[in-house]
């Protein structure tokens, strides 16, 4: 099948586009009038980095491909909008399986309210996806960034964390999964391979008056990091607080691991960390209907992140610093 | 060297960002406030399948991967805006070489007034990179699609085609190159490596009233027969009208191909084709500073595209159709 062709059945499986689309996928570019302001951001995915067809379906793959590119407008506080992506599609993956990828794709598209305007399909030695998203606001203003914590804010986090990276332990030892009822065990899993992007509590958030905002997708500790760097400020975290997701205690004991080391240093949870004054939390956490608030830690003058272990001692996580 | 530290040397090489950009590369997404409309096109380039290192300088690379992404927005008629680039950097890449690839993409982004606002660095089997980019203009209507080309409108050509197709014989074939005198040859050989979006002339022609319009990237057959079928028109092109650039009839020649079937079976001229009003084409042609616009042709009733030979004879020009 030529990629006009492949393109073409592509095109077919959209669904009607959004109020700012004005020329959808099939031209030179899509056409759309944002209004406001919109955050943009770009993310590739590449087999053998960052997912295994042996573990994950090409629907999950592509569900998660705009799954975590999206997550960075939930980080922003955004509405999302559209969405273009770019497909490397290798020898041994044929025009069903690039229909499941994209299939997955769509269904998150659906789900979130995004518009798939625009791709491009090309050959590749390995399944690649490249996912830029585009989201809006009213005025730039209403796009957090995460360099506006101040000292004495409050720190937030939405959901649960360290689930993702349980997910992981178990899609590589299938063994450990003993260690919790099949249900949680399953849970955990889609946690690592069908990630939702925290859309709507990032727009709460950003409503509510978060002043800083980033998503877990290093991990907790470092981009904790992120935002204390890019804010100015000393960032401390207390790990009794941590939410971590059901399950993650006993998958992380069969596995001989820390469980607070899956939360902080785990990345992949894709929920939300916020700076917010401590004013706001009640606000904040009542326009939050998909999940819950927790505050977590502080922000201090200074510099660099600290997690405050029950016992009294200071943990200095570290975030995932490589390539990929 | 961790993704960070690479990014964070990448950041340190970004000009300025242009007057849309509220904050640009560093953040989970780049803000901006568009104002109008805007078109957002992806690409994506694959080491092996759209370049060879072996042919082709990482400085190259990155200077084709932008100025071919923003080739669509020429055929929209639109303003350069932003670009987003994911890079896959296979394990044979150093740091010097993707900075080398990054200050190509640069150079053109400085050429053009096109800000780099964001990224992603990931490994990759091979060398990829996918480019979106945000073009504005005033209005949804002043972007012109390639579906309203009407009966009766001219068909006109910006610049020179044939030139890529014969710069690749020379670089394929290198002994080809004694049938040119070596300014030329250098010359056809940059049409393949280095081409450059015809943004000015793009905007020109949408000012002037151009009703359809595409960039040569698959060949003129190819991109007239999208044309024809988007505006449900057919078109006639008169073969001796089509502006040769300078060697491809001697490189044809000493390759054993036809000339025409370069210029219109050839593609990565990036060369804009577009449809207008006849009355228009005194003022298109004043319009456009940097090159020469020829009338190739005419809009009919029907379907299909046909190449008139000088004989009489009529070519059917076939497209790239293949993936990739």
């Amino acid at each position: 099948m030529g990629e006009f062709e492949l393109l073409a059945r592509l095109r077919e499986r959209l669904p009607p586009p959004g109020s700012r689309v004005r020329v959808g996928s099939g031209d030179d570019a899509a056409v759309t009038v944002p209004g406001g302001a919109t955050a943009t951001s770009i993310d590739a995915l590449v087999e053998g980095v960052h997912f295994r067809r042996e573990t994950a379906t090409l629907l999950q793959i592509g569900r998660k491909a705009l799954a975590t590119a999206l997550s960075d407008l939930a980080a922003m506080g955004a509405e999302p909008g559209e969405a273009y992506v770019a497909v490397g599609v290798p020898a041994d993956l044929d025009e069903d399986g690039c229909l499941e990828l994209i299939d997955g794709i769509l269904a998150v598209a659906t789900e979130t309210g995004t518009t798939l305007a625009g791709g491009d399909v090309t050959r590749a030695p390995a399944l690649t996806l490249a996912v830029t998203v585009v989201g809006h606001a009213a005025r730039a203003e209403r796009l957090i960034g995460r360099g506006g914590a101040q000292p004495g804010d409050a720190l937030v986090l939405t959901g649960e964390i360290g689930g993702a990276a349980a997910g992981l332990l178990l899609l590589q030892r299938p063994e450990l999964a003993t260690s919790v009822p099949s249900e949680i065990a399953a849970r955990l899993r889609l946690r690592q391979l069908d990630p939702l992007p925290r859309l709507a509590a990032g727009q709460a958030l950003a409503g509510a008056g978060a002043r800083a905002m980033i998503d877990l997708s290093d991990g907790l500790g470092g981009d904790a990091r992120h935002l204390a760097e890019a804010s100015a400020a000393s960032i401390r975290i207390d790990a009794a607080a941590l939410p971590l997701a059901p399950g993650v205690a006993e998958v992380a004991a069969a596995a001989g691991r820390d469980p607070l080391e899956l939360a902080a240093s785990g990345g992949e949870d894709y929920e939300l960390l916020a700076a917010l004054p401590p004013d706001r939390l009640a606000a904040a956490s009542a326009a939050i209907e998909e999940t819950r608030l927790t505050r977590i830690g502080e922000v201090f003058d200074g510099k660099g992140v600290e997690v405050r272990l029950p016992g009294g001692a200071i943990l200095e996580p570290t975030g995932f610093d490589q390539l990929g």
